[in-house]
């Protein structure tokens, strides 16, 4: 398999692993998020992570982005693509490590900035005000924040620099993906089906930060609690999670970027030689 | 989308719709046979489905199936791209209809033909034993048969048409794929999830004809009764599929062919409109 093709499964993967409290996953649909379109933006976003593979990282990501959002007719998986995308460059051109995945979001520029702003007109995504001071920037802005983008000279690194106190993607891009790969280590270390072992990743990263996406639609301490009780549920009943997930649903309450970094984690562990029939 | 990657969504909505019975679902695993190995198998059947774009379709068959038997590790969905396959090079290139996909298979070559025998040596099918007098051109014998093949000049329709009578997708090469779209248009006509419409046309098209790959590996007999149950939950009581779901696990009794003939009949329908998000 190709990096972008394994990175279309790790999509694949994590929308399937459950339980997954919160996530649509293979026991659950969310009232207007159904499973079957995270596969249809899995495979949309298919031509953008093949773009990873050798074209710009903006140009690739915006096109994984407008490719999911034409085939699933909403947002699915746009965080899990701002990970996945790097990622994907990093392995199409060497060993997939934490240092060399820090070169590529380095090397990104001020094109890859602009493409990013793009693809926020390709769909609707949940986001934070920006920092004070930084209105101008606001990727709600899209295409038209791209001018004040080039004044000020900004890469997509630049960018993702300023959501890294308040965003757990950015950090990852910031802090050379230190969670992505801890996960993918314990999916590695892990057995079972692949799915499975991603919905166990998405049950331990909940417990180890509060979820971005959760902050964003619902305040701190909802996400404070999502991650206190992820703790409690370390290793134990699987029908506890199971009851959490449904309640998760039922709140709709939905940490998606805990989805996200699990489908990254997923996508590691691939590339280091996990697979479907193992 | 392009019709290669609704091709790929037809195969990951085909396994997800559920209850399906005998066959790997949303939810069911069978014990050799899990759900993720099917999404891995769509995927590595892309880039085939693409070369069904503008390729020979010998040559795109052979490719999706050494794609899919490679990421899935096993034998996933061979019935189901060997339906795909024309389909998708008859969508390419204008309107998908039998009559087109009739043309399209009419002009295969004796070229299609030997690239459709070395795909069997990619991974393990269940087949028939040939015709009498057609030993020479058992499929199982893979690309051995080759020069058997080109000494009589047989095009992969002619080498289909040689099952015809014993083999559901052969009989959907020969005579214009009839029971293909007449389940799409069922499911074009119905409303919900694709995949559960799917699962619906999954049904009708079991309580249509026995199945193949059940007569191949159980007998005549079974592949009746089990025509005869499906018959009977026509429209019925959704837990009463569910139970016989169940039951047909039990028992390892598998109609894959259906579950082709169900894959296929999503894409049409995805050709013609259908979306998820619909």
């Amino acid at each position: 398999m190709t990096p972008a093709e394994r990175a279309e499964l790790a999509l694949l993967l994590e929308v399937t692993g459950a339980p997954k409290p919160g996530n649509v996953d293979r026991e659950r649909d969310l009232p207007d998020l159904r499973f079957e379109q995270f596969l249809a933006g899995a495979v949309g976003a298919r031509a953008g992570l093949e773009t990873a593979e050798d074209g710009p990282v903006g140009e690739a990501f915006e096109t994984a982005v407008a490719g999911m959002a034409d085939a699933a007719g909403t947002n699915t998986q746009f965080g899990c693509l701002l990970l996945l995308v790097p990622l994907v460059r990093t392995a199409s051109t060497g060993e997939l490590t934490r240092e060399r995945a820090s070169e590529v979001v380095d090397a990104t520029t001020v094109d890859d900035a602009a493409a990013f702003y793009r693809a926020f007109e390709q769909t609707d995504v949940a986001v934070q005000d920006p920092p004070e001071g930084a209105d101008a920037l606001d990727v709600r802005r899209g295409a038209d924040a791209i001018p004040d983008l080039r004044e000020r000279g900004l890469t997509l690194l630049d960018v993702l620099g300023l959501g890294a106190d308040h965003d757990a993607n950015a950090r990852e891009w910031v802090e050379g993906f230190p969670r992505v790969f801890r996960a993918a280590a314990r999916v590695e270390a892990d057995d079972g089906p692949l799915a499975d072992r991603g919905a166990r990743a998405f049950l331990q990263l909940l417990a180890e930060a509060p979820d971005t996406l959760v902050v964003t639609e619902h305040g701190e301490s909802v996400a404070d609690e999502l991650q206190e009780r992820a703790l409690e549920l370390q290793g134990g009943d699987p029908e506890a999670v199971r009851e959490f997930a449904d309640e998760l649903v039922e709140r709709g309450v939905n940490p998606g970027t805990t989805a996200d970094l699990t489908a990254a984690a997923l996508f590691v562990a691939l590339e280091r030689g996990v697979s479907v029939d193992g």
